[in-house]
């Protein structure tokens, strides 16, 4: 299944992609939100209720949230492939460099990426995110693919040198709108545990990155297991897993993105995550 | 007022502290909790009604939890005094460095700190934490003060080789039961503006960290209009300040803090932090 949340008539549900529109989950359901429902473990009751269902509201009549607008956590993992170890001249760490996002900085496919005023140096990060269904402390790697609820893209909009002033990346990885999540999350029943899943970055239709999950420095699963040792995991939680070479402050010279660009993140069995860059007017 | 979150008889509610009691102002108030009466600007009514008012429970028969035990954002600093920039040996930058501790990290006074099986490198850091009242976005410095509820203590409990395997300190800074919070928040009516506040933490009755707020690099107006720049700020938000000059992983030779030791923070016109620490048993 593809899950959504997604506002229609100015209201705020989650449903199910089906057929170029949406079936309503969040009026056949109980559960609040599509955290809850991954929460409660809703997926066969989301697909009885989808089954022979007609769209209640077309794709493009809705307006598309980031597909959890209200995690507890958003764990990023920094320099995770080996060509973006190299082209940032950093060192390779036993551990996974990890940051965080906060949930208000996000927004959905579609919606504009904000370039603030106080800096002209927005960059992409076509990343995969992993939502977390089942939570858990301490989880194994082999167990790991079992508290998986789903895949999205993901663009982790970076304000470089602001993220780069001090050793801490929070700064430049905060502001609003800079978090595109999208366009829905596919479940897991469609991404069997040995998928190889690939990656690409394309802004104004030109190919800036690609890479594939065999490319990562740490896996899925050793992210899972490896996170899960100093923070309880909770069923809706996002693991942004680290994006590839050919980051556009990395260039030389370097390359930024401006008011009018349009940036798309693509993961085959989940979609095409597309946003337009807007100078944020203050 | 002394505002504190606690629970009695097993259920959670939050109050003020009164006599050497509370008084349960869960039970006289429609906020839901202490995060929602700062949202509310309940500050009024919660002095109306504890006018008179006996205390409905002694502080010696309460488990007191984090002072917000829910907060949206734990944003904190690092480097905020000159003698740890020293001892750190790390650069002092214009902007202040910024990491995140998730809410589920955090526990109440004389609580537990837990020293992991995975690490024997936990160390304490002595803060004032910052209880934002007002929410906003671009808050001048000027202004800044306004948008403060209170203070209370915070030890921000350090994996320290965990924290440093890599450039990034999320790791080292979100185990459960590392970020002590409290034992209450005094508002801001009796800390005026101009306020000079001493921070001391000791360990096993010594003292091991002294400084004072006009010590700090980033001044707290100027920590909230920074951070408010890339975050809109949100009621309960809490802003951990920095730690100064003598952390026991900086000494030489390194000192960590073991099951059994008892760690201390103090600051004038909030009170003493207490938790003892113990070894995590998996």
């Amino acid at each position: 299944m593809k899950l959504a949340t997604f506002e229609a008539n100015g209201k705020v549900s989650y449903g199910a992609v089906v057929d170029g529109g949406i079936v309503d989950l969040g009026k056949k359901l109980s559960f609040a939100d599509l955290r809850a429902l991954i929460a409660g473990n809703g997926f066969a009751q989301a697909k009885a209720a989808i089954a022979g269902a007609k769209p209640d509201v077309a794709l493009n009549q809705v307006r598309l949230l980031p597909v959890i607008p209200n995690p507890d956590k958003i764990i990023c993992v920094g320099l995770n492939y080996e060509d973006h170890v190299v082209e940032t001249k950093r060192e390779r760490t036993e551990d996974p460099a990890l940051f965080v996002r906060f949930a208000n900085s996000q927004m959905g496919h579609n919606e504009p990426m904000l370039l603030p005023p106080e800096s002209s140096h927005l960059d992409y990060e076509g990343e995969i995110a992993v939502i977390i269904g089942k939570g858990g402390r301490r989880i194994a790697e082999k167990d790991a693919y079992g508290h998986v609820a789903g895949f999205s893209c993901y663009n982790d909009g970076s304000i470089r040198d602001l993220q780069w002033a001090t050793t801490q990346w929070t700064t430049g990885k905060n502001f609003p709108s800079t978090g595109a999540f999208g366009p829905w999350m596919v479940t897991t029943d469609e991404v069997p545990a040995d998928s190889v899943l690939t990656l690409i970055t394309r802004l104004n239709g030109q190919e800036m990155q690609r890479a594939t999950t065999q490319m990562m420095i740490h896996s899925i699963p050793r992210l899972i297991a490896f996170i899960s040792v100093f923070t309880e995991l909770a069923p809706g939680d996002v693991i942004v897993s680290g994006t590839p070479g050919g980051v556009g402050g990395r260039k030389k010279p370097p390359l930024f993105m401006k008011d009018g660009d349009v940036c798309e993140i693509e993961i085959d069995k989940v979609g095409v995550l597309s946003n337009p860059i807007k100078a944020e007017k203050v």
